[in-house]
């Protein structure tokens, strides 16, 4: 059963707004066996909506989209897509009533287009939006269903695990799709094709392998199409050893899990704790290893210390070290990670120290210029690189980088 | 002039990867004065491929693909293309050689897979790609030019910059569209809708408004289409007067800036130096701070201290405040903010605690109870709320909260 993605605003064609749901979609579709055909996004202009629609419709029996359902003026969905399944728009008592429940609750005067907000295309199923006021709303035509969503993430989310999923699961069912997900750190995309061409050229017909590379990793995803048989899962994970065989010293994972969630199973595993000392990185690797929950039975802090005042205050920074040096060294990122073991009470700590750019370089170190340590019980191992791929992706490619490092500390292997 | 924009690879339909290369792309194209018409994410499919390029070709006269071009089995985009338009697979000596010098660079030995990337359709422009091994490829087709670039985001914006945009402002000479934009945070999409209605309502027919909300925030866009009239620009911005009479008090700046860089606008011009003690944002708010490039000019650092014995030992929080009001409270933001302000040495300092979740709530603190202090030379001020959209928005809403409070509190405004 395919589906059709579409994403609907001007700002997405301006590029404005990443558009994240469309991800989101995809991968909650995936896991019930939908196959995501395509996803298009579109503006908010009527005529455009309409072509859209026509040729999602000749592709796809399911068309899900998302954005357009706010109250101001350039939100046209409802209207249009009411306008071209020949539907007229109707109050929706509870829909109403929910909205004004809103504004009440947050104390706020309710206007007319918030109560416009409860008019949906006669004969829709009415999507209850608990977390905003824009329904969502299922529509069938012929042999076609809509679906549209508000397009403020954490309500497109809310509505499609509590309402769009469990409704698609009731009216399709079909063999799901399976997927086998390897994640891998420290080897390039061609290198790890190389090392595993014999091991992929003899993939059954069914199941297909793709390389999916950020920024210092790649993920490897097994797809198995159902073929009739049984037990399509357990024949794509026995296919693992001889891919272990080939590369397993660079796989941190036989599931879709970042590297920061890795990290947390083996320091609670060691019962270590972890903290960072951040220079160029400025909270990044924090914010990252932060992102998990439940990371305060093993995360205690970090100290950024972006001025060399603070290196020496906060970790420990020998004056010394950082006049021979610079700010920029082994030398000063290893004071740094074993500055932070000792001031925030932890095993483990990493440390980070860099030229981000744009500015800042100088002959001798330019920009991109980063070192970076790991101290744990077992001593202090620290390395120097020199990438420039712009601010934001050197500050990305160093984070990854020092808990790649971690990784490898932690898991015991030979660099 | 219209442009589609398509995305390659079956990760973007199975949300393994969110698709950001679009939104840059879109906002380099916008400012040529090319309209981008579409963005169609389509898989690794040869048969899907043709069918949305056929598509494209009928709504565009410029199709722009990524992805596709890696070295893996996967990577169909160049095979395709070449088959879709006649054309055959040339070797192009200059990328082979630019290939053997990166690996040869790199101390890296020169697969197959790699030789294979110097392959190219007969009658295509070369864009060479200073940064990866992937060529980009610029052909004229009837009406039509297909251009594509790899998927890889760096080196995807190098070649926009260097090689696409040049060669596409040089070929097609059209009037530019216009954009305002106006950033404001502290009132949500409805209520700013309702207070400039009559502004709105008034607009010329060729200035557009959009409202882009995102937490805590909402955009507004005006865009100005070419009326054959001199100086659409000047007559854009005469406009905004009025737009302030009506919300000046949360516009945070007049073009379209992050907050973090009004932020530090403001620090320099006061000469306030900033830093941040983070517990549940977990570096967060410090990551988006020094996202600004020549933030150490008044950014000095932050301490991020998730454990409550760092609140204490490195923010001197009492451990009175703790026992008798609890880690998430205004008590302990507060001499989190204050301490932060001294051991940071900086005028200005903010502090965050809260339960991000999805653990952690109690009756008394349910999942999503925050507090935020800012302290600056003139005071501390401090705010609780509870807001529960999952972890992740928990955090990036707080810092969004904590750097608008900030702002008001240096720009001298009443709350």
């Amino acid at each position: 059963m395919d589906v059709e993605i579409m994403t609907i605003g001007d700002e997405l064609l301006y590029g404005q707004v990443v558009d994240t749901n469309s991800a989101f979609m995809g991968q909650q579709l995936g896991r019930l066996g939908l196959r995501v055909r395509q996803i298009t996004s579109v503006s908010d202009r009527a005529d455009e909506l309409v072509a859209a629609l026509d040729q999602a419709r000749a592709r796809v029996r399911v068309i899900l989209m998302t954005g357009g359902l706010g109250p101001t003026k350039d939100d046209l969905t409802k209207h249009v897509l009411a306008r071209y399944l020949g539907r007229a728009l109707e109050l929706h008592p509870p829909t109403l009533a929910h909205v004004e429940e809103i504004f009440r609750r947050f104390n706020r005067p309710m206007l007319d287009v918030n109560r416009q907000q409860a008019l949906v295309p006669a004969g829709c199923q009415v999507l209850p939006n608990a977390v905003g006021t824009a329904p969502g709303m299922w529509l069938e035509d012929g042999e076609t269903v809509f679906i549209s969503l508000p397009g403020v993430p954490f309500e497109m989310k809310k509505l499609m695990s509590d309402e769009v999923l469990p409704r698609l699961q009731t009216k399709f069912k079909l063999a799901p799709i399976e997927h086998v997900v390897i994640m891998t750190a420290g080897l390039g995309e061609s290198f790890l094709a190389e090392k595993i061409q014999d091991w992929e050229a003899a993939l059954p017909a069914n199941i297909k392998l793709a390389y999916l590379p950020s920024l210092g990793s790649v993920r490897l995803r097994l797809t198995g199409a159902p073929d009739g048989l049984p037990e399509l899962r357990p024949r794509m994970l026995a296919l693992l050893p001889e891919l272990r065989a080939r590369i397993g010293s660079y796989i941190f994972a036989e599931e879709d899990t970042p590297l920061e969630v890795v990290l947390g199973r083996l320091l609670l595993e060691k019962n270590y704790h972890l903290g960072t000392a951040e220079s160029c990185t400025g909270g990044a690797v924090a914010q990252r290893l932060t992102s998990v929950p439940g990371c305060s039975a093993y995360f205690r802090g970090s100290i950024v210390a972006y001025d060399n005042d603070l290196k020496m205050s906060l970790l420990g920074v020998q004056a010394d070290t950082l006049a021979a040096h610079g700010a920029v060294s082994e030398a000063t990122v290893r004071e740094m990670a074993e500055g932070a073991r000792a001031r925030l009470g932890c095993e483990v700590a990493l440390a980070t120290s860099g030229i981000a750019g744009p500015g800042g370089g100088t002959p001798d170190k330019p920009v991109g210029t980063t070192c970076i340590a790991v101290s744990t019980p077992a001593g202090t191992v620290s390395k120097l690189f020199v990438v420039d791929r712009g601010r934001a992706t050197n500050i990305e490619y160093t984070s990854q980088v020092v808990l790649q490092q971690l990784w490898q500390q932690l898991k015991g292997a030979a660099e």
